[in-house]
Formats: C-alpha cells, structure tokens, sequence
C-alpha cells in the first residue's frame, strides 16, 4: 500500500459481477465521470468487469475487451486499484474477496451475506494486507447508514438502533395495509416487478435483513452475533387480520431490525422480526420499498435516516461513496475514519457485551387464534393465557360466519418470550384451537 | 502541519467560549473518554476553556486553573492541536478563527453565522495553512448532514435539498397545531423554556434557518449565496386560520429551507420560508425540536435525516464527531473527505450554476386576507385576483361575528412571485380589505 499513498492522476478500478448493481455502478461512474473525478482529483478508470455470461445482452453498454468471464483477470491485475464484488453469494466471492485484499487492493462490496458470514475473516485480512475493505452498500442501500455510524455519530453510545432493512417485504407489508390482499396476492405482484430476490427466503423469512443487523451490531457493538444466535421470522404468515387490528391499535406491522443494548448490564439483543410499532413512530411511516433506521446515542439523541434499501441506483450511490473513500485512501490524502482493519478497537468493544439470547426478549405481544365458534372456548382461552401469566390487555373477536370458526386477536401486556412460548404450547394443546396461534410483538422504542 | 502528521498520543483541545455546547462537549469527552480515546487510538486532553465570565456559575465543574478569560491564551497555546469555536457571533470569532488557522491549528466550529458571513475567507486561510476548518455542528445539530453530503451522497447531483432547520420555530409550530393557540402565547412557553436565541430575530424572522441553507447550498452547488440575494421569511405572521385551513388541505406549516437546482438550466434557488406541506410526506411529521433534512440526489433518489437540531447534547455530537476528523487527520490516518479547501472543487462547481432570485420561485400560494363582510366583497376580491392571472384553487371564508369582517382563504394553482406579489399589491387597493393580505408557498417536492 505504501507506494500507493503518493498522488494519483488515474485510480484503476474493476468490477465483479455486472449485473443490476454492476452495471448502475458502471453507468453513474460513466454518467458522472466530470463532476465526479473533479471532487476527488483523480481520473477513474472502469478496466474491466467479470461476468459469468459474456454472450448476455445487458442493459449498459460496453466494449467487448473490457468484459472477462475470468474473475481473476480482475482480482489478479496488479493495474487495478479498487475491486468493487458485486457477484454476491459467499463462496466465490470470498475467495476473490480474500485474494484481492490479500494483494493490496482495495475491496468494495455489497455483499451482506459474505459480510455477515466471514466479516471477521475478510476484515483481518484486509488488515494483515495493509488495505481496506469498505461495504456502505451492504446496509440500507443509498442510506449512509455506515458512515453515520462509525463517523457522524462516533461520539456515542447506541442503546437502540432499531429499523427497516428491507425494501421487498416492506413493499410487501405496505401494499397489504393499503390494498386490503392477502400476502399470497401482493407476493406474486412483487415476483412480477422482479423486487424478490432470487433465493426467497432472504426477502420473505427475514435473512437478508438480519444479515444487515449483525452488520450493524458489530459496528456498533463490536460484536459479531451468529444467525443462529439471533430470533429471525419473516413476513410469511401475516394476515389482514393482523393487519386490521394493528390499524385498530393504531399501529403498522413492520419488519424491524432491533439491536438494543443495556448499558447497565451491558447485554447486547439483536433480533429481526415483524412487529406492531405506533403510527406516532416516524418509522411506521416509512413505506412501499423505502429503509429506515433509527439510532438511539447517548449524546446526540434518536435520529431517523431514510432512504430506497435497494435497487440499481441506491446500491450504486452507496458503492461509489466507497469508491471515492478508497480514492482518498489511494491519494493519501489524511482524513477521516474508523476502519474495519482497527481490530483491537471492536475486540476491545466486543469484550464488554454479553450476549442476549432470544429468551431474553421482553415485549408487549399480539396474538391470533383460530377457534371452534363454541360457547365456552373464549373462556377456556383466557383462562389458558392468565394461568400461563400473560396478562391481556385488548381482545377482539371474529366470527366466519358459515365456518363454525372464529379468530381472536389478543394484546397482552409487557412479557417475556418465556411465557409467551409457554401460552402459545397450552394454547396449541387446547381441542378448540384449530391452527398454530400466530404471535407478533409490539415494538415500543 | 506536516510534523503533525505522524502517530501522535495525545491530541490537545482547547475551547473557545464555554455556554451550552462548550460544556457539553467538555462534559461528554470526559464522560466518554475511554471508549472515544479507545475508538481514537489517541488520549484527548481538554487545556483549557476561555470564558467571558471567570466567575460564572457553570453546569459543568472545571478546575480553575483550566478556565482562562483570556481567548488568546487558547488560540496562541503552541502545544494545542484542536480549537473549538463556540463562541458565537461574527466578529471576536472571525479574528479568532482566523488566527488559530494561521496557526496551524484546526479548528472545530459550530458558528453557521461565521460561516454564512466569513466562510469563503475562513476556508481560504485554512487552505492557506494547510490546516482544517470543520463545521458538522453548523448545520441541524446532531444530524451528520456534512458528512452525508460531503462523503457519504458523494456520488450525486442534488437536484433538491430541503428541510427544517431551526428546532425553535419548528417546537412553536408543532404547538400552534397541537393546541391551537397563538404564536405569541406558544413564543412566551418557548421563552421561558430557553429555547429562543437572544437575537430572538434569528429564530423567528427566519435567519438562523438561512445561514445554514446557505452552508449547504454551498456544499451542495460550489456557490456562496448572499442572505440578501435570498427570500427569508419567519414564522411571526401565521395565525390558527393558516393552520387550521392547511389541516383542511391534508398539510401542514413548516418552516423550509428549500434549495433546488435546475441542472438543465444550472439555476439555482435558494430561499427560507414557512409553507404548506402534505401530511403524506414524512418531513410534516417533523415535529417539536427536531430537524429534518430530505436530500434527492440523481443516484440515490431520496433521503431523509431526522433528529435534533440543536440543545448541549446533539450539538456536542457533531462537534465530537468532528473533533474525531480532526483527531484522524493529526494522526495521520490516510482516509476519505473532501475539504473544504479544496477550492478549486467548489470554485469550479460553482462556476456551473446561475443564481436564481426569489422573483424566479414557482409554487401554489396560500393567501389570506381580512375583509369587510360585505356583499359584493368576496366577487371584488376574486375578480382582482383573477385579473391579476392568479388561478383560484381552494376558497372558504370566515366570518367574524359581530365584527362585520370576514376572513378568506384561498390556494392557488401553480404562479410565480411576480404574479402573486402583483395580486397582492392590488389587493391592499381594494378598501374592503382590511389588512394586509398574508401569504404562504405551498411546497410540493
């Protein structure tokens, strides 16, 4: 790296992976080229990208010489400065992540799940090499939520960071509020526009937004948590009954990222599912495909950033704001961060916090019965949930007329996941009860 | 600087002026030193504080040998690194600034009246030194709105800024709306709580709001508007018939800066004043204290920051956070920014872009006049205004019994300033009207 850090007329970047985020990347740097190169005093240069398909039509256009379907003519050019992995997956893109760094060059990635998986691996890495590994983009797409969070605010302690970090099942959940369908129905729209990635499960069971919480919580916290550490559900099996009576509550249902931390014991809690949050919450209001994220510091308060999580043109922003942080880098120009690379400060972070598992979990909680329409069965469900602990604080019945069934929508007052597993069991043992009850929690930041 | 630049173990603080911010800053690097000092790889060492008042009772203890009456005693200390410049005003600070630059010395500021003023003189001296001049705490307090415009939304062209910028008249809003009582009732709780400037005229005429839109007009556009070159309106003429008939519309009254660029044209406008806006956007959420500053740039589409623009704590964040730039740059520490020195960036940017005036500004306007309630009052009224090529939107009417006047409200579609103000010249003709009529933009971004 040394060498590198006199000034540079011309910084060489090339690309892994050219698809949606590739070629948005490729066409802003091209779009901007003047106004750009200005900023940072340099000349960028997009060498090459590696597509796995040289013969696919593309909506950006460019000269055949500067694809390769060989992604170590990327990684291995000792011309190219900046390596931006856009291939996603972990496989592939670890071992050309591991062997750029591991070269001296600067990496940009995008990629949660690598991140999420092998953070600490790729991050010492860097670190050995002497170089820099940047991700903005791997976090609330054009959302400077990084950067805010390792510089804007480094001057606090998060108790609460807390948000919206998926733009599909957010879409999803809006439409249902607003249109009345059913999750199936908005689903398959969702499909059409092309808004679900290609593994569903990331979008619809939670993992693409929890990947981005453990992000968060290692920068914040210092702490690397495993998925299997964490309680991740998804949207799947949210109702318009759920919606309905969130609305009553004056609620949304939204999916959250929340990673809270008690100072007094130092427990760190993070988690990934849909809740009820209040309409008062300026995060209930964030809609259709938008992020939000909510940082709760000792200093400077709560503040909200909102922005697109995703698409082309969001991810290119975040990608080429690394771009430009890995140009000053280059340039050696002296300024300002907190890098991935500085181990000893997170270990030292991470030292201090104890982990909280899923049992810890205390919240207010909804809940959703089906029932047999009997005389007697309203009875012996409360009296299930009041042995059991939970203490009720609004109930609703719904009668399908014809059916001979009836669905009950529960709040209870603040619990534990303790008990509230414990009632859903008795509950689930009960004759009258006809379907697995549905739990969401209340989230009250 | 250059012997500065190698790994330092103790950076030197010095704080000019020690009020609100300058103890909080002092109270929350004391009380966070350990995990700042850690994240910092550095020892922060506060000097010493120059007061007006050696005998003030102060929030925060300091030990008296650590005060000084004596400014120069800070500016001047050879073994001080850091200057923080919290002194207000634009006079004693400019001098002040100055010659700590000349030193060598970065300084940290939270001063938007300096910069508005001075900026251009003051990056030009610390480019000339080749030191730096930091100013996140400038701009909506807690809200790393420099950072993210600087660095992390580097890859865009703002087409629009705009937002809420001075927590006080944004709390005196919130309430009138709230609790449907007058300005001046809610100016005298807002009074007595401390939160109105001294130079009340900075709060409620619009200025304070101003000097920070011309900070980020500058940072967004390369160009320094002049206040006068502006349209700066308060918040002192709105009454509860402007907010009651904007909830009628679905809107509500903020108080915006909004500096837009037509990059076709390379106009731009930037200007301060209340307006209607649609509760469907999130910035009408933007209530009490808060600030909000909603950035489109044409990568990233839309973004939204939220959170306290002002108070000891949130503005003690971004000094911090800047003391932390500073504290990298001293270090060493190659990493991404771009500075304000570098002129020639915002010279050339700058150089793009033609000045639009307030007689450029296109809108819906809101307009209320007092009239004598007369028949054949309200047809004289329309008529003028349609004469005048003002197109009538929205129209309800008032009256005020047994005053024998009425009040009117109306909207308009889109016009411009000249055809409003013209319509509103000739409307103070009319003898039966009775005031002079009030008028408000309806933003609509």
């Amino acid at each position: 790296m040394e060498q590198k850090k006199q000034s540079k007329q011309v910084i060489r970047i090339g690309l892994l992976g050219f698809g949606t985020v590739g070629q948005g990347v490729w066409k802003h740097l091209q779009g901007n080229d003047s106004a750009l190169e200005r900023r940072l005093g340099v000349k960028l240069e997009l060498v090459r990208a590696a597509v796995s398909d040289l013969k696919k039509k593309r909506e950006v256009r460019v000269p055949a010489s500067r694809l390769t379907d060989d992604p170590y003519a990327v990684v291995d050019d000792p011309s190219i400065d900046i390596v931006c992995e856009l291939i996603g997956g972990t496989k592939l893109a670890r071992t050309l992540t591991l062997r750029a760094l591991k070269a001296g060059k600067i990496v940009v990635s995008a990629n949660k799940a690598l991140i999420c998986k092998h953070g600490e691996e790729i991050f010492s890495a860097a670190r050995r090499a002497g170089t820099h590994y940047f991700f903005e983009a791997s976090v609330a797409g054009g959302i400077p939520i990084i950067k805010t969070l390792r510089e804007g605010l480094v001057a606090n302690r998060f108790s609460l960071i807390y948000g919206i970090l998926n733009g599909t099942s957010n879409y999803i959940l809006t439409r249902m509020e607003r249109e009345g369908l059913s999750f199936p129905d908005i689903l398959d729209d969702a499909r059409s526009l092309g808004y679900v990635e290609a593994d569903e499960s990331l979008d619809l069971d939670g993992w693409d937004a929890a990947h981005k919480a453990v992000i968060l919580a290692y920068l914040a916290h210092g702490r690397w948590v495993k998925l299997k550490e964490m309680l991740v559900e998804g949207i799947r099996g949210i109702t318009q009954y759920d919606i309905a009576y969130a609305r009553e509550l004056g609620c949304k249902i939204k999916l959250l990222a929340v990673i809270s931390r008690d100072f007094s014991t130092n427990c760190l809690s993070v988690r990934l599912h849909p809740a009820l949050i209040s309409k008062r919450e300026l995060m209930a209001s964030v809609d259709e495909v938008y992020n939000g994220v909510s940082l709760t510091g000792d200093v400077v308060g709560t503040t909200l950033l909102v922005g697109r999580g995703a698409g082309q043109d969001a991810t290119s922003s975040a990608v080429i704001s690394d771009i430009a942080d890995a140009v000053y880098l280059l340039k050696g120009v002296p300024a300002p961060f907190i890098c991935e690379e500085d181990e000893d400060v997170y270990a030292a972070l991470g030292a201090e916090v104890e982990l909280a598992g899923p049992e810890a979990i205390r919240s207010a909680y909804y809940l959703r019965l089906r029932v047999k329409d009997q005389p007697g069965v309203l009875a012996r469900v409360t009296d299930v949930i009041s042995r059991e602990g939970l203490s009720i604080a609004t109930m609703t019945q719904h009668q399908e007329a014809g059916e001979g069934t009836a669905t009950l929508l529960f709040t209870t007052h603040q619990s534990n996941e303790k008990v509230v597993s414990a009632t859903l069991k008795s509950l689930k043992r009960l004759g009258s009860v006809l379907e697995t009850p549905f739990l969401l929690r209340i989230f009250n930041p």
